[in-house]
């Protein structure tokens, strides 16, 4: 992993996602520009010393001749990184995953696309909402037909974040997602607009021909845009709308798409993504939910838990999980307090169960009489 | 680990979890009665072979002694079998986490609660729904007074797989949980009903003092209650109901709460587990989401992700990580196929993404004049 | 009308209702027993100062004899009286509309179902929710038998504006409604929970046969219950539970019922009453809504408008010609105001509308270029 | 009025809005261009056949001179005949209400403007959204500073009742609203759109100042524009967009409207007229709710009933008058059928209802022992 030293989010969810799966070891790295701080992650995360390099090319040098070697490159940094990063991974010949934009100009990426072609390595981008079940199951509708032709498509990224003049806090320069410098004035489109770009494609197949933009900045004293209006006219005649902002106040992260076709649309929203809302013409719409009966192979394929179960089930577990680590390194009298104090449930909250369950019972039994539920413990 | 061979969903959600927190390392177990079934899922999920157990006392009369033995025993068997196992742990000085119900007679219970508060040890039962950082909130807000009194609970927990009477296949024996011989006829109540009545105790910091209950059958031929319909009278005399179904007809996981006070209610729903919603008394309600600035310190510790991030954000990014690793062992040609017929964003992603971002700022610097986006891949 | 004087909400909803069905013409009434206040009730509202009565025995004397005396009797007076005016109604031979409930005694209920069926005049009780569209199609489903077998049913009338003692102000009498002498402890049941008792036996065709009860009061000082709980064994063995209340906090309206059947389940909520969801097994659910194809005939012929018309569609018409009359009234010079200020749309909205249109004719004509909207109006 | 004649659904629902308000009466019209269904219409609804005109010069020559003449005419025909029918009314002094667009072209619109303002008569256009509750509130909380400066606006009415080929019957010319000699290629917008765009107006208080447009058709055959993609700057520099459109499948009514100010934003959906979302910057989105304590006064005024009762609640009972009316006039037998079968609760129902009530009293007073309810009804 090249990035995501210890306060990164994204270097934290790629690991986290690489654990899930249980088919990828995080072996080695450079986590951070700063040396220091980039051992410090490693030692925090488990990574051999010896493998947290200081830089590409001692990492590749190195890793490339020892027997279990990196297979993968995970990259994770600002963009303007992304292509000297990519493309000495490539030619080293390792697999890269990479966060995007690809890069930050056309003639880079096109670049990485023929060297990437030239040495048959995999290389993915992580536009991670195409690895939501119920996307997959929106694109794997339209290409069944389920849709009919598709005629119409709005997008929207647009999240609330940039509301405020967040970027300036006085004596802390600039960041430089907000420094035009770096990213460019059309960070808003690079950021999160492409995400949306991407859904737009992966889901109808089709590509963006022309565009007609409109890009305005909406906070005083900030030097990139912060909201893009984009027209569109895709493949087939299709027509849509494409807005990305950082200034749509009070929007979480607000990442949306509908498509319309002839028979049917499909609406999908990343704050609720484990639902797609399928409206037939002339009929009432349905909800298809993750893990219902007859999804497709490819949404079926990414579903981890049966219907019901939203994906942050298996977080509600890793919460118990964490306290559980934190009771055992205190290692002793947590269980001893009264039960509803503790932070998890323990054996007194079984007691309680047990006997909820017997009361039940023997309520029933005597044709619903109210019967009484306490239990005594005596510590 | 004992119980979760391969084909357990249970087992497998409690791996997962382990590896997300990075805190655990899953090394010894017996995966299953068929010890022959208990070998396989070891060697599936990395277990030295000899570390996969035929038995309880074996496990702990080797583990004991070894110098890197383990530390917490992870019980996700049949319920019967929770009382002869757990006591077996904490005999031996080991931490536990158990499934519910804790046990299936309430003599076991104190029997196991006697237990762990003489040893010490931590013990641990996986109500898992008070982990959501939302339920967590629901608790502290009631703790810090936002409802004041708490009048009245409305909980239930009704699904829909129950509706059909899915335990009689031909030749088949009736599975476990629909055998009251092996569970008791009270398996709604024992099995989900106990997941709403944690939830009460866990949200209200009340104890359920009175019930007086209905159980029914709803499916000819089905020899357990599948409903249980109970009225509640909790400690401060507060009121309310639960309600355990398994044939609520079209129902996914229906696991839900309500709590009103005197100045405010709660309501919370398991099929939108990351949002709270709080209706105070002649006020416009509010939507409470993880992530929100201003949320408890409970709340907080659970959030592995900002506002407007899903708990299924990182499975998401696990969904693509799962393809790369195909990706990976079919070495190669995946990346060079027409992109749109690829299931994750490839390279040729990235080139059309930066495409669009360089027509948007064209077309914008042209007044919003339509701007090709075409870009020519030569492979 | 009996009752409904200026003031009462019930007696305009009333002379709403049959405004809208532009069948009936309100003629005469007693609208208060303060001879007063019904006179100046009845100036108000266009009655004949000839026909507003002192008292039910003068109506119906008076009116009995006139060519076009009265035909039907609309009675919302409170509980207790219910009973001698629809008495005296039917013994005249007159049709009665009769708010809910019947009447404060089984004895005096049974009384007025045996002169009806002697007299057989119609007998109208305004269990107003059976006459929304979904419920009835709803109602027609059950009758269909798309969801088989009905199993379970789940009513709620739980109303937050009981939550604080609004019945004690100093200096006044307790409202009637709050008082147990003059309509008993068990007003939620009469005032509230008999709404959601019809709409189980409406929607399922099933009578209640026993109920388990649990009544309480949780407003310091109140003399009436404020809250039930209520489990329920209906014909053919189904089940279920009906709530009432008027202490849960931050509920609006609160009615709501789901019926659980064999193959499907249906829901229905007062706070969104135009939509209905069906959940069949296994299958995604479905959002039925008013006017659209395909509903049944006892549905759609309670359908005023199109598919996507909420109700509240005409209503919005009628603000507009209600600030239409006021200005016709203030005679002349609204719509030479800014036309921002004007609360209703004035020829001046339409000059912009048109320029609106004309704009974005030229912009499509010039290829999307940027086209000013601006017109000047001297005034 | 002028136009309306049965079959019209428009003019049915300003019929009904009049009716509502109880502050007109209907008395002359011209109720089609086809006199012989015009008198019909007029019989049907009650107009004196005299004062159902053949033209609007008929009509001002008459009712001008008539003690009780009309004062308001109500324009619901074709667009292109406002003009001429507006302009004759208000050169007889008479106020108008005419349905929106104004006119068919821009220089009839200043034409009427002008005559307007020098006749200060009441010129009233039903761009009726504007007379719901919430969008008052909207306006008003947007004029009181609650979002801070205005920034972003995105509306849309996106229909999906043109998805098909709907105006193209054999033999039957194609109807007015499709041809583009009778009402402009840019039908949809001055049909639709031009409600989008006064609520843009109404609830900020902007103006748009420049649109860049795209006009598309995606059904075959099709002569008119059925899709609009508008983006928009409005006066002090807000950006937006406005989507209209008739091909958007599966959606049923489609006007939304979003609106992002500096500190907070607003949401409001046609689908759901009664509720209003507003998002705080960093705090938790409120939902607000006609009839909710706290509201403006401009909603307060528009607002007919309690909290939790939607405007369709009239129409509940409405429907059931329906039923009474037709019960009255088949006289008699309908409450002597088992009540189940009867469409409008009756005396049987109130008698359940009543022995409801009396059994939940006797089971509470049982401790809640299960008491059954019934009652027999010997007809």
């Amino acid at each position: 992993m090249i990035g995501g030293g210890i306060g990164s989010t994204i270097g934290e969810v790629h690991r986290s996602a690489m654990r899930l799966t249980d088919r990828f070891d995080l072996v080695a790295g450079i986590f951070s520009r700063n040396h220091k701080h980039s051992l410090h992650t490693g030692l925090q995360i488990g990574i051999d010393p010896n493998r947290t390099y200081a830089g590409i090319e001692e990492m590749i040098q190195l890793e490339t001749v020892r027997p279990d070697g990196v297979e993968l490159v995970v990259i994770v940094t600002p963009n303007e990184s992304h292509f000297p990063l990519a493309y000495a991974a490539i030619d080293a010949g390792l697999h890269v995953v990479c966060e995007k934009p690809l890069t930050a100009s056309l003639r880079d990426a096109l670049d990485l696309y023929k060297k990437t072609i030239a040495s048959r390595i995999v290389f993915g981008l992580t536009h991670n909402y195409s690895g939501y079940s119920m996307v997959r199951q929106a694109a794997a509708m339209v290409r069944e037909g389920s849709l009919g032709t598709v005629r119409l498509v709005q997008a929207e990224h647009a999240q609330g974040a940039g509301a405020l003049p967040v970027e300036f806090t006085e004596g802390i320069p600039v960041p430089w997602r907000s420094d035009p410098e770096q990213v460019g004035k059309e960070i808003v489109v690079a950021d999160i607009g492409t995400h949306a770009h991407h859904l737009i494609r992966f889901i109808t197949g089709q590509e963006v021909e022309e565009v007609s933009a409109d890009l305005s900045t909406h906070v005083k004293g900030r030097k990139v845009y912060d909201n893009a209006q984009i027209s569109l006219r895709l493949t087939n005649g299709s027509r849509g709308a494409l807005w990305a902002s950082r200034v749509a106040t009070g929007n979480e992260h607000g990442l949306r798409i509908r498509i319309f076709g002839e028979r049917a649309a499909l609406h999908w929203d990343h704050e609720d993504p484990e639902h797609l809302r399928f409206c037939p013409l002339d009929k009432p719409p349905l909800t298809l939910s993750k893990g219902q009966p007859g999804l497709s192979s490819a949404a079926q394929a990414t579903q981890r838990l049966r219907l019901g179960h939203p994906e942050g089930f298996i977080d509600s577990f890793a919460s118990l999980y964490h306290d559980f680590g934190d009771a055992i390194q205190d290692r002793g009298d947590r269980n001893s307090l009264p039960d509803l104090e503790s932070i998890f449930p323990t054996v007194v909250d079984g007691v309680y169960g047990v006997t909820f369950i017997e009361s039940v019972s023997r309520s029933h039994k005597a044709n619903g009489a109210w019967t009484e539920t306490s239990v005594s413990l005596d510590k």
